[in-house]
Parts: C-alpha cells; sequence; structure tokens
C-alpha cells in the first residue's frame, strides 16, 4: 500500500477537501500512474452529493485522468515507466461475459468496475483522479499521443469517448446530419468531432449565447431551442441527434426533428424518466437510444483520432484549491467548457 | 360515383349498422374490388370509439381487404378484371417526400392517406372495408397469392405487414433470438413470420392461457409476464422485442431483457406516454423505436413469403350482423387471433 495526497468529499454536502488515501500495491499486471491532470465533470459532482444514489465518504472522484508511468507490474506489457497515459471511467470489467469478450467492456453484464465509488474486484471502493497517483490494471490504461496537449487530454478521457463512441456507432460522416443538443463539456466535443468525421454538424442549445464558439469549433449550423420556431424549420432533418443534456427535455421535440431512420442517443442521464409517445416514433421509425461512455479500443481509436485531426477541447486548467468553486460554475453552466485540475497543485 | 351496401358506425357510442356509401368514379388509375373478405383490426375500434381523436360519422372503417377486380380504368397496367387483391392501411400518399421516393409510402412526410378515417387527396373522407366495393389508386392494390386461402389473406394487410415489417428491418433470423410481447391478432402473426424467418422466437405474454397455440404455431419457449421471474430469467436475452401491446405495460421491464444491441420496436400504439429511464438503455446500448405499418413493395413480399411458407393467420369468419359482438370480443381479448367478416352477408 501507499498513501497518497488527494482531494475527497467528506459527505454529500460539505465542501471537497485535501486529505490522503491508500493506492494499492502493484499486482502484476498493474501500473501506477503519476496523474499530472484530472478533468472535472458533471458525473463527479452528481456522484459525491449523491444525486445518483447513496455512496461511501470520504469518496475521491475524478474519471478524466492522465499521467506518466511512474512504474509497472512484472508481467505489464502494454505501457513502459515514463509513457503518457489515460484512464477514464472504468478501471476493469468481469473479462468473461458476452460483452467483454465482443470488446465492449462498457457494457460488461457484471457491471464494469467505474474509476471511482464502485466496488472493485478486491473489495475495495474505487477512488478516482482528483489525486497525485492511481494504480490501475494495464488493459484499461490508454496511450495517450504527443500530438495532444497533455492537460487538454484529460476530459477526452470522459467527454470525448463518450460522444466519439455514438457518433462512430450510428455513421456519422459525409452526408449525414447530425444534431448536438446542448453546448457544455460533452456537446462542445460532439461539434468538434462530428464535424472532424464529415458530418454536417448543427448545435440546439436553449439560447445562442454560444453561438459563435459553436461555428468555430466545427459547427454548421446553430439553433436556439427557446424559439419554437427552431423545430418546425427542422422537422424530420437529421440522421442522429446525440443528446448531452442530463436534464429532462421534451424529448418528442426532439425526436420529431429526426428524418427516416433516425436515432436520438442520449448520453446526458437525467435521474427522472422521459415520456416518450409510440406515435412520434412510428413517423419515420425513429429511434431513441442510449450510448455509455466506450470502450477501451474505441477510447484508443478516440484518441489516435484526436491527434490525427487536431482536435483537443476547451479548457480552462484550476489548481485544486479552486474545485470547490468550479463545482458551483459547472452547476451554473459557467464554464467554456471543461475545468482541468493541475494535479501539481495537489501535490 | 356508385352507391354501394356497408357497415358503418353512426357515433362513436352507436354499434355499426347496416347503410349504403358513394364510391367514385373509376379515374383513369383506379380499381374498383369487389370485396369478399374484411378482417377486424383493433384500430378500427379505437378509431370508431374516438379514442384516438374525434372522427366524422358515419364511418366504415376496414383496412384488411381482399377481393376480386371487377373494373380497371385506362391506364392501369398492373392488375386485370378477375384478379385476387388486397388492400391494407393506406391507399395514397404524396408521392414526392424522400420517404415516398425511397418507397416508404407508410413514412410520406405528407402523411400517407389512410384506408379509412382520412382525407383523401380529392377532399372526401376515406371509407374503408366494411363493404361491398372500394375503389383505389392501383399502385396502393396488392396482389394476392393463390397459395393463401382468400379469406385469411385478408388480416395479412395490416397485421402480417405490420409484424413483418419490424420483424425484416431489424433482421430477425438465424441465430437471432426475438420475443414477441403479447399473443393477440398481431403478435400471433409476428410468432409465425420469425419463425419462418429462422429466429428462435419467446412469446411474452400475461398469462400462459395461450402456450399451447403460440408453440403451436412456431414460438420455442413461453412466459407468462405476470411471473416476474420471467424478468430475472430472461435478462439481457434478446435482439429484437416487437412489442405489440397498445396498452401502457411497464417498458423499462421489457427494455432489460434487450442484450448488446438489441431493439424493442413498438408496433402497439399507446395513447398515453411511455416513461423511458434513460440508465436502461445505457445498458447494452439499447433502442427503443417504432414501427408503422409496412410499404406498399414490402406489404407484396409479405404475401409473397407468405405463400411461400404456408403461413395464414388463425382467423374465426364471422357474417356482417356479428361485427358489434365481435368488437366487444375483441376487446375483452376473446379471440383467436382474427375475426374475418364475409363481405358476401353485407350485399
Amino acid at each position: 500500500m501507499r498513501t497518497v495526497k488527494a482531494y475527497a468529499a467528506p459527505s454529500a454536502t460539505e465542501p471537497l477537501v485535501p486529505t490522503t488515501i491508500e493506492r494499492r500495491d502493484l499486482g502484476p499486471t498493474d501500473v501506477l500512474i503519476e496523474i499530472h491532470y484530472a478533468g472535472i465533470c458533471h458525473s463527479d459532482i452528481h456522484t459525491v452529493r449523491g444525486d445518483w444514489g447513496p455512496i461511501t465518504y470520504p469518496q475521491v472522484v475524478g474519471h478524466e485522468i492522465v499521467g506518466v508511468v511512474a512504474e509497472v507490474g512484472p508481467e505489464v506489457t502494454r505501457h513502459a515507466v515514463g509513457d503518457r497515459v489515460g484512464v477514464g471511467c472504468m478501471v476493469n470489467s468481469c473479462r468473461e461475459c458476452e460483452n467483454c469478450r465482443a470488446g465492449l467492456e462498457q457494457y460488461c453484464l457484471q457491471g464494469n468496475t467505474q474509476t471511482y465509488a464502485s466496488v472493485d474486484r478486491d473489495g475495495t471502493i474505487t477512488q478516482g483522479g482528483y489525486s497525485t497517483h492511481v494504480v490501475v490494471v494495464e488493459d484499461f490504461v490508454l496511450r495517450v499521443p504527443e500530438a495532444i496537449p497533455f492537460d487538454k487530454a484529460a476530459p477526452l478521457l470522459c467527454a470525448g469517448v463518450t460522444t466519439y463512441s455514438p457518433l462512430a456507432h450510428w455513421g456519422a460522416g459525409p452526408g449525414k446530419k447530425v444534431a448536438v443538443v446542448g453546448m457544455g463539456g460533452l456537446g462542445h466535443m460532439a461539434v468538434k468531432l462530428a464535424h472532424a468525421m464529415g458530418a454536417e454538424v448543427t448545435v440546439l442549445s436553449r439560447t445562442l449565447s454560444k453561438k459563435a464558439d459553436g461555428l468555430e469549433l466545427g459547427a454548421d449550423h446553430y439553433y436556439a431551442t427557446e424559439d419554437p420556431a427552431t423545430f418546425a424549420e427542422l422537422a424530420n432533418s437529421f440522421d442522429l441527434i446525440v443528446n448531452t443534456v442530463s436534464a429532462v427535455v421534451d424529448l418528442g421535440a426532439y425526436l420529431s426533428l429526426l428524418r427516416l431512420d433516425g436515432t436520438l442517443v442520449n448520453v446526458g442521464a437525467p435521474g427522472e424518466p422521459l415520456p416518450v409517445q409510440v406515435f412520434t416514433l412510428f413517423g419515420n421509425r425513429r429511434s431513441f437510444a442510449g450510448s455509455s461512455i466506450g470502450s477501451i479500443a474505441e477510447t484508443q481509436e478516440m484518441l489516435d483520432f484526436c491527434a490525427e485531426h487536431g482536435i483537443a477541447p476547451e479548457t480552462e486548467l484550476i489548481g485544486a484549491d479552486a474545485i470547490n468553486e468550479a463545482y458551483e460554475r459547472v452547476l451554473r453552466s459557467d464554464v467554456r467548457y471543461r475545468f482541468v485540475i493541475d494535479v501539481a497543485t495537489i501535490a
């Protein structure tokens, strides 16, 4: 065991505070990573505040992690000391179910082991990336290409792959019209990625306040959803809609924008159920689907795609002492577009 | 114009009664069909009783129509006097929108012209198949193969194609596990068709009362949904679920039965919205979709498929004077599995 520094939530209602946590000794296939940067995901906030159910405290969150390999177990073959690496939302899975065998560990039927607040294979509760070091089995460690600025690579591990995966799976590309709902951490990545894939990209945001940004990031069109004329004008027009909003929206209004055989994929995770009118799905043979992060192989593919296309998130680098203030700003959507913690400030 | 005999609903609350209606003179591409048989679809009842919104009365319903061509317009090339033909849920569409041009008239963006209770291209209200004759433009008239018993062919025009289309579109076939929810008019056809396509078929019905029938019709497995153990046992197992139930069901319970990339397709049309938990869609990257009847080309393909595989619905032939009693029996699910009206009894 080794004791490392971290920022943890002591309870659902208190601010995060500096503390220390234990990391396990390296197993044969484990990698010790010295963390350099950790992104702040809205899921971190939902988790520590108990929005998705009760958790055990203290809890360290953070699942957008990049760092450098500091030590490797004796059987590690995929990574070497000094490598730039990343860890996303998962640190393990059962590796035996049909989904794991198909290389889609994010859909592990036993439940994958999440990077934080999850019961690890050894029975302990996983602790996330707001920390100086983490130990992860090598198969769940990604290579971060040199072409991606290191601090900006962190959000790719969640926001990047969570939007890349549905865009790739549902065929975003030349000739396809893709709408992105929401211009936040996930949404702005969806715009960049869909544009790089060759799709015609439309942003559907509540207001036009981020329109200049959206067009700059690669959107072809930008509409305000607070204007009802938007829904009349865009009816039956999209092949794919990626909904990044975690609140309850008027799903029927968005579904009506899908053309023949179009799919609306939610990557946002509202706690309440969304009411769906079957008659809206009858029109154009529409589908409403969900997509959860991406596989390890797909995460690597996304990192390599971003390196090749010069894609990185828009970020604001902060010190660890600004985490609590950053949470408040995320909650009021006052961030363009992702906070990244400089983990050197935790050490 | 010609005056023909029919059975019509005088209002939302009165029984159907014998009457006469007008059929238009034959246009250049019209076909006059002497109707022999008309199926009774649950939609007929919903429509005449105003469940799906107010309609104009008197209204003749019926969109599972078979008969013999009695006369053709001068430019008709696809059908000849004496041919066995059928008419389903649509009698026309705009023919100009992208969906019509793609040969998917059921998804006409202007709204296809339904066989009854729809505004026809000439402004009149369409009148359905509980009638001795109907005039339909030839492109929306199907050929009924000799191999299919004529009275049993009628329900194929709605119940047949409505289940065939999603099974074909979502790839039911060898190696695929398909569940059919509901063992009524649509459900029993879905079982026969999915079995003939080579899929492994499971019926999910409220009770086991129709289990012997289900297995006889081609189901490999049959489960009662009133038994909660069913949902635990079948979790993550189906590639495709066709939900034929028009009432509100616990959709989450059914979605949880889908395996990786599985789709639950509703062909049943509940009036109320169905609440969907996004987290259930996240698991296995599930989809919830809708499917509306099938195209004209697909309806012909289905008829030819049924002829080739010896498939026909289970029917109970009735005289027109038994229509009202049949409606009551449909409403209490007391029919195995489709009523067909012998239209000779209207004449």
